[in-house]
């Protein structure tokens, strides 16, 4: 039987006098394995992460596991909770614009503990650098951690509690959504071919390096690691894995699909010893595409859009993704109507969830030059 | 061959010196015949009306009618600009709260020069009537625009200038869109029967009073004029139609939904004589219900929802409209998954447009004992 | 020795799973007196009666009182917590746009059991009808609390909690601040004289009429009695006084003018019997004015203001009000700045507290015809 | 007699169908001489800087230059209409979050053209780099701007525009306000003994870098010059200039206080020889800190903040900089009030504009080891 072990942690004073908590649900197997962390909606109006948590939580009280599960709901209460009309205002905190997911920290990087480190494991192996890097790890970040006499920001506050969460992690899915979107997944480099454990339909391949998402954040640190070694002329395998999963469209839950998208992680938790391997023998065909190919359509001209290309659609180079309408071009004796054209042939990803689009609006994100 | 006449009038100066616009496109039949004014997005996330519009004119430009129709686009491009992340926080002021559809001016109520009116022409055919109170009325709102000398508000500003511009029409459309919704429309009791000729699916018959509506403002001004009559022992017809319709969801447009909406507007036009009868032979169902017996449930709960119950359904009583998730539950030993379940029998209008719900948000508009 | 009791009631549910909560501290002293209701924030960005609460819960530790005080600070989490940039987005609702001062409950207008109430007790005495009218109104609140089956609107369910914190009290202060303003109250007309143990510098005199707002919430319930006592030929003297006070501008604080705020209080409350006089000697100059003598001015011009009137001065017809700049102007030939000018004498309460203004904002409220 | 030549440029296209223009005023003296560039109201809640123009405009109505000076004000208009409330939503980009003050490009950066340049001029005199380099830095820009076949973001848009307005100019000012401020001045470490032809009272002086902000879009590409002259063995003095300016306070302006603000202008330009001297013999105390010594303090706390420490004031350390007040606390048993010291001794440059704080929001701006 696994063990459930829940507790809650303040992560955001507020100026009524209450507080915002999130809540940390650790799960234990019976025998001993790997560590896996899942996070929920760090940006406020995705909340598809949720269901499937719900869904997972539902599985593992009657599915034994090997390892454990951290599993972290509403990961950030405070973007949940920004409501302006019926919509969540969650992509970047309201007062300072900060994107609640760039804003994680790379404390290993240019660090001299970490070439020392490296310098004295150069020649241990890997399961037991695997088990002291960690360590090391946990004591930069409580260095971190250590409240500065001048206090720390809102999203740097709650973005060091989360990394402590999940510094012992072999494996970290962090659960996002786009606007409205299929599903797809974000990969560093060197997971390139091993994220196929993880049967999303589209794999966006990004580089091995740190943008400030909690993704890279996670990796980041083994790459910094990985790095030195090379420099020090050792080949360091990185045996952990992190990925942002994205879940459809935003400011939605559907329990029905969260269901399926519990069996694409349950697919890769039993790759990983996790769970027992799931009975379904479905077929997964995964299109794989390399950062420099996912390209963004912004709105060249403002208007009303009728975002023609659905999301997971594959549109021909020419082929309409969208129609705009604009009556300011009736005054200009212009067609109201335009059209917005595939540029080359392309899977639509995404597409901005207003109709109502401003010049300069990043309306699509598509695949181009996908495999 | 119509005629086609087109003007922009300043309706909101803004702070960086620029000037937002209204866009007035009058069209005018070989004959003569009766008026119609249709106005969209009085609400700046209710788009489909424009759609709806684009399509109209499409039709104009190659059949003729009899009369005229006015159309407004774009009605209130100070909350269509108005965007929030993604979204549009168009239903009220974002300075004042005031909702942008609850603030028109009922200008013949208790004025003495209505009085007057209905006197002199207690013993006058209804066709003289109708075309002498339309003069009362442009000359009262005159009186109204006339700018006090201590400046006027903005929705008040705005609502004036549609009013006058609305001031003439035989027949009034406003088009709205409600979250997540079905298409049906808003009648006051008088036209109870009479809003059949606009074959939406679903009709909410309304009080013959003023809330401060467009479709409010169009008619109690008949209304009135209708009472005092009646004081006065004479038995008036009103003549004067207005509607509100609700073209299904917000922050979306489908251009092509909009020719399905425009078949409904037109086979009304018809009706009144503008445009020639439509060919199709659809048969359409209408569902009537009171106002005392459209009922809004109210999150008692809050969560991330699933709503299960979609516009344009029956649920029964006791049937499932939505499932809400709270991992807070957890903490508190309770069940994460709460249900919310249909206290009658009911027609989905239509729900929240977000799975975010705080504690009593509207998350369900129905209608009860429809008939 | 004053007793302190404290409480927390959760009033609001969050999509997160947190809660957000009222905070009540009642303060009994030695001696039996009359009971006073203070509660601050009801509108978000207005915190200066927090520090007066805070400067009474000081003065309440070494000072005895007679009878009772029941404070509620921060009164309106939500809204208090809602944050849009720097500021605070708190003067109504951000999903509805309903005022969070607008939508009290008028629970004993057209009541039949107040009028059987008067009936009952044409004859009793008014210290009779005080205790027994509020038991009733007690009553007929937890009536309306009972929730309905289809849950209680956002506003709604916090407006009645804090109305049954209300119901028992004899004086109910209700704090609120302005944009930038002077410190100014709203009493009803039957306290027209009675304000004046209330000595801020300035006093509006509105009708005896329900708006919405808590101090006409609480007084209506004694008006609708009076009235209903009045057709049935009895002259009732309410003794039940509440007011509206408006403590300087929003989005400050100040400690140290809390002090003055309070001393204003403490009169008025030892007026009462419930403290000892207070030594201060100050002679208060009052001017009041009438609701209809209260004048906004709307802005038509859109620029930026610069507002030279200040809150508290006395203006001469004609005098400046502010100035306003816009490019805009430059390019159409005519000059950048223009004026403001006063229609009237009057005094200046209150001025829109930021220089960017979109044309028909209330720029300034003042008093005319002050007496 | 000067000339002045104006014009606006369409910058923002409105889901309305309405556009928002920049308005750029070109001012020519009768004589030759240094061209400079003004623009205020990047962040739209800073309004400060447009009295400032409009003082600079009068007083260019009848005092000659040399030389010329490009005017921009209210350089931002979305981000300056954006209001929540009666304030502002403009520091950044309401739907992506993005600094409207971070983006620009730094288009100079590891371009072999530059490089190119740089040897071809290895031995060319300065003022002939002076001009050839800035054609070459509007050829550069014009291959920027030549618009995307996937179109440009909002931000990205208005930034180019205003660098090719800006990018003849030899001396480029910036105007920002604060929350609630001094008066400051931003320059690189080149310009740090420069900077005091400046006489503002307080100049932070930070590293010749790129951070994404005007005044470094428009130096950076002068230090990137002068960095591959470095490399190449030549000294090259940059005699650009670019600094960020802040007027004080935003969501204010004071006409009046603009003519100072101006006097510190008119005495930088015309130490620049394109005005006349002017003839105050002010004398002007200035002083330095270096960015590593610019501190912010965040709450630790969230609360009610009453902010002692006023912009421009010297606070020892261990002085009281803020009290708050958290009714939370007395629930706790705690004190109500805590104070936030000063950690150093400090001169305090800005303050947050709002009384009501969340934990980890910036709420003081200081220098230290200033000099």
């Amino acid at each position: 039987m696994n063990t459930f072990n829940k507790y809650k942690i303040p992560v955001q004073g507020l100026p009524s006098g209450d507080d915002l908590y999130i809540r940390v649900i650790d799960v234990e197997g019976p025998e001993k394995g790997p560590k896996c962390y899942i996070q929920a909606s760090m940006h406020g109006a995705e909340h598809q992460g949720n269901a499937v948590l719900y869904q997972l939580l539902n599985y593992l009280e009657s599915n034994d596991i090997k390892g454990s599960i951290r599993i972290i709901p509403t990961a950030n209460p405070l973007a949940i909770n920004t409501k302006m009309g019926p919509y969540t205002f969650g992509r970047f905190n309201a007062g300072t614009g900060d994107n609640w997911n760039r804003s994680y920290y790379n404390f290993t990087e240019n660090n001299e503990k970490v070439h020392l480190f490296a310098k004295q494991h150069l020649n241990s192996s890997e399961s037991i650098i695997n088990v002291e890097y960690k360590k090391l790890m946990e004591d930069l970040l409580v260095d971190q951690i250590t409240e500065s006499k001048y206090g720390s920001s809102q999203n740097g506050h709650l973005h060091l509690i989360l990394q402590q969460l999940a510094i012992n992690a072999d494996y970290v899915l962090d659960l996002h959504t786009a606007g409205v979107a299929t599903r797809y997944l974000y990969a560093p480099e060197y997971l390139a071919e091993r994220s196929s454990a993880l049967p999303f339909p589209f794999h966006l391949i990004i580089g091995d390096k740190f943008g400030g998402s909690m993704d890279e954040a996670a990796f980041i640190t083994w790459v910094n690691l990985r790095n030195i070694f090379s420099d020090l002329g050792r080949v360091f395998n990185i045996d952990f894995e992190s990925y942002t999963l994205e879940l459809g469209g935003e400011e939605r839950i559907s329990i029905e699909e969260a269901s399926k998208d519990l069996e694409y992680i349950l697919k890769y938790l039993s790759h990983k010893g996790l769970t027992r391997n799931s009975e379904t023998k479905s077929e997964y065909k995964i299109i794989k595409c390399n950062k420099k190919d996912y390209k963004s359509y912004f709105a060249k001209q403002a208007g009303l859009y009728d975002f023609i290309a659905k999301p997971g659609q594959l549109i021909k180079k020419g082929d309409l993704l969208a129609i705009g309408i604009n009556f300011e071009n009736y005054f200009l004796e212009e067609s109201i109507k335009y059209e917005v054209l595939a540029n080359e042939d392309c899977i639509v990803l995404t597409h901005y969830p207003s109709s109502s689009v401003m010049q300069g609006t990043e309306i699509y994100q598509v695949m181009e030059q996908f495999y």
